[in-house]
């Protein structure tokens, strides 16, 4: 493959997060070969997404308006915010059907070993957003992994200091799991017995 | 996830092969929260070799002109003729530094159960090919897996049946294993003791 711009899709693939140069080719041979409709469909979300999609003003999660669907749902409780590491975790929760309140997506989560602290994730604005609208209690719903715990501590202590009743997800949560793998039932429970 | 263009843009994802759900929701996630250079890099990319990319009309892989680089190198040996299963597997072949000749890309092999059958790798092309250039050799190069050994025995019969020198790599090929995954040595050996 010494074709220019074989090697350059072969090259871009390479981005995405789990693929080394093996899997690229066999992606780049794939899409020209077999599914060349596929890969404009695929150029054309990739603009269209990069180009339209920005984070919630209110919640920080990925939208293409200024506020997300449930942060612009006015039934949403505004007492209740649950603080959750990513959109995937955001939407496994909203799929149990069992939380009523609102979310603060941290895009991330402390992991000191892979150069991300504090200010990477979204601490800041999330400590801004309190300010500007209290909640009564805050639900700590990061993942139950080293970085998870180590993220829901940091973010505890800072919302303890201000005045702020902070809920963890009980440990129904099986230990180690990460949040959007664990099954609905489960992470219901583990909403209920909050702690 | 339950915006237009996100949803969108994990389908698309799927397109890939070996990507499901989950790992595209990660990719989605990645692109956008630390990546969308990369994912403008991807797309343009992607329109460019689906626009710029056919086949070679001579050994049938990929390239953006008439003929590929090997194709149209004068110096090649257009007497000894390399089947190959794909550019992956030719590119292995190049870098061993010890083939002179010309190729012919099958793009795939044959595999009933996946319903690839001797109508959709290269084979009409590559028997009009040998018509309008007869190769004094053929060279089987086919993956040593069952499906490739199919594809060997079934090409290499139409070749005998037109009266020309069909030899296959050695097996100093690993048996069961893939062409563009064995060291460059041993492809080697294998090629000079084409049986
Ligand atoms: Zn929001
Ligand atoms: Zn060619």
């Amino acid at each position: 493959m010494s074709e220019a711009r074989l090697l350059s899709l072969v090259e871009a693939l390479r981005i995405l997060p789990g693929v080394g140069v093996k899997s690229a080719q066999r992606m780049a041979f794939h899409l020209l070969q077999h599914d060349r409709e596929g890969a404009m469909r695929l150029a054309t979300a990739l603009d269209g997404a990069v180009h339209d999609i920005r984070h919630c003003e209110r919640c920080h999660t990925f939208t293409e308006h200024t506020l997300c669907d449930v942060c612009a749902d006015p039934e949403r409780d505004a007492n209740v915010l649950c603080i959750v590491e990513t959109p995937a975790d955001q939407s496994a929760l909203e799929r149990t059907g069992s939380y009523k309140g609102l979310y603060f997506v941290l895009m991330g989560r402390l992991s000191p070993l892979d150069g991300v602290g504090v200010r990477d994730i979204g601490v800041g604005p999330l400590l801004e957003r309190i300010e500007r609208e209290p909640a009564a209690e805050v639900i700590l719903a990061t993942s139950f992994t080293a970085e998870g715990e180590a993220t829901a501590h940091v973010i505890g202590e800072a919302l303890k200091a201000r005045g702020i009743t902070v809920s963890r997800l009980a440990r129904g949560v099986p230990a180690g799991s990460e949040l959007e793998y664990v099954d609905l039932s489960t992470i219901a429970h583990a909403l209920a017995d909050r702690r």
